[in-house]
């Protein structure tokens, strides 16, 4: 089978299984208790495996300006999401309708809001941390509906889909060590879960170019690790989690300063909830009441 | 105290007491692990309360047509949150960034994507339901989070907020009659949990002159009742729940018949959670360890 076709057996599965109710647009699934009580579990598990139990949870929508200050829209434009809104009056309320009526485009109606979607859980956090940091840095756990613009037929690949990511900002010697003393826990968590990781050097999905640039210098310098399982036969592993190091780039953006008075430094581990959770079901099967006694006591919740 | 002065005070308050982190943006509020924990609580007496276990999650965005198809953009279009993309190349990404970099507006590089948010819970259903119901209609429990482009300095009229909602397809007859065998369960949940409801008369909140005609309909006819207790002294009460009569007219948009071969009618119950949860904080104090034991006992989780 290609890759398309495992990606459509699959998503075939999902819905005949009830983890999944189709909403006739690529990247958007309704989910249903069966799928959302993996997660649950998925999550316990994820406060039990760092000892991290208090969780922010930031909404969907963020501050455009998040977007804009953190240069993402330098750098992934392609895949932010952005609100935009009607602000007309009755008159123009009239146009539009017309428009619609003829099913004609009426997107000249709406205006940008000041708000866009959160691309990934961290963006955020940080201009709550803007200021000296305490002693000691901070390591925040977070959960965030995240969106982003990437329409596809792949059910890994989701437009609207949930991250938690435990952050961590201080020196930069302390964001490493923190790194690096995830490596191999974070192995050991997934394949807790009975999941078979490789860690690999990655890169973000930067936009055209002047893209493959930044993407190269990441690399080189190995900012950027994902853990990746395979999901298809065909076709790269699937990247369920990952690990970041952003050196100062939020820490200047956003004016964070370590108490020595140096910009500080930040780096993350993120957990992607839907990616881990579909790894598992094709690894494991369409009734997780018949999943490994294991696997099935540390999602239990 | 004036309302907005109540109001301000209240959020200090929530953010004082760890409820609340300000997100800089009216309408917007990271949440901690003690705000959530009640939310969850709220939502298993939901599923004990009503003995609905199964729920149905969708995503705080859904496709764009729902939106136009269900009449929200004729009635509400002022409260509507539509995705919009940067779908440009490389050159347009230049200039976008040109503007950005002169803090000019940029929204001219933007484009109407199929997107939009869901403004309540039940929208994404109908296209869902699409065809015959069977025998019995359909009772559906749904959690989503909603968005509407309202900003406001009161914690209780957030942008972004979750809602649960019961909604039921089936004849006229056995949608009103599940409608009216909620009224009085719908007053003894919030009384459970210690909030003294006042059930009223209520109308959607349409947009305009024409609206004015569409909420006078809605109240005449009696299709809408909140659920409303006292969260600010000075003016009205706040809405926390409301059970609501369509009508045929979702049925008729989204072409659902009941087994009949008619045109099938919808209704439904929502439960606003951060308003509830807001209420009884109100009530009951920033303290949950505190609260009434009959309280705590039925939010546990």
């Amino acid at each position: 089978m290609t890759r398309e076709e495992e990606q459509k057996v699959f998503l075939d599965q999902l819905v005949e299984h009830r983890f999944f109710i189709p909403m006739d647009s690529p990247g958007l699934f309704a989910r249903t208790s069966k799928f959302e009580n993996l997660i649950k579990g998925l999550e316990e598990f994820i406060v039990k495996a760092t000892g991290e139990e208090e969780v922010t949870y930031f909404p969907p929508v963020m501050p455009r300006k998040i977007l804009e200050k953190s240069g993402f829209m330098d750098s992934m434009p392609h895949l932010a999401g952005l609100v935009s809104c009607f602000c007309g009056n009755e008159r123009s309320l009239l146009e539009l309708k017309e428009q619609l009526a003829k099913g004609e485009d009426w997107s000249a109606f709406l205006s940008m809001t000041d708000l866009s979607h959160a691309p990934a859980a961290c963006y955020p956090l940080y201009p709550t941390c803007t200021g000296t940091l305490p002693p000691g840095g901070r390591l925040v756990h977070l959960g965030t509906t995240c969106f982003r613009h990437e329409p596809s037929p792949d059910p890994t690949r989701m437009q609207s889909f949930r991250m938690r990511e435990l952050v961590r900002i201080d020196t930069p010697d302390n964001v490493l060590k923190w790194r690096e003393s995830w490596f191999e826990r974070a192995i050991q968590f997934l394949q807790d879960l009975g999941l078979n990781p490789e860690r690999v050097e990655a890169s973000d999905p930067f936009f055209g170019r002047g893209g493959r640039v930044m993407a190269n210098n990441q690399r080189e310098q190995k900012l950027k690790f994902e853990l990746v399982v395979k999901v298809y036969e065909a076709g790269p592993s699937l990247a369920v989690m990952s690990l970041n190091y952003h050196q100062d780039h939020f820490g200047k953006q956003f004016e964070i300063k370590t108490v020595d008075g140096e910009t500080a430094h930040s780096g993350c581990m993120g957990f992607g909830l839907e990616r881990i959770v579909l790894a598992l079901i094709q690894r494991h099967g369409f009734s997780p009441d018949s999943w490994p006694k294991q696997v099935r006591e540390l999602l239990s919740h």
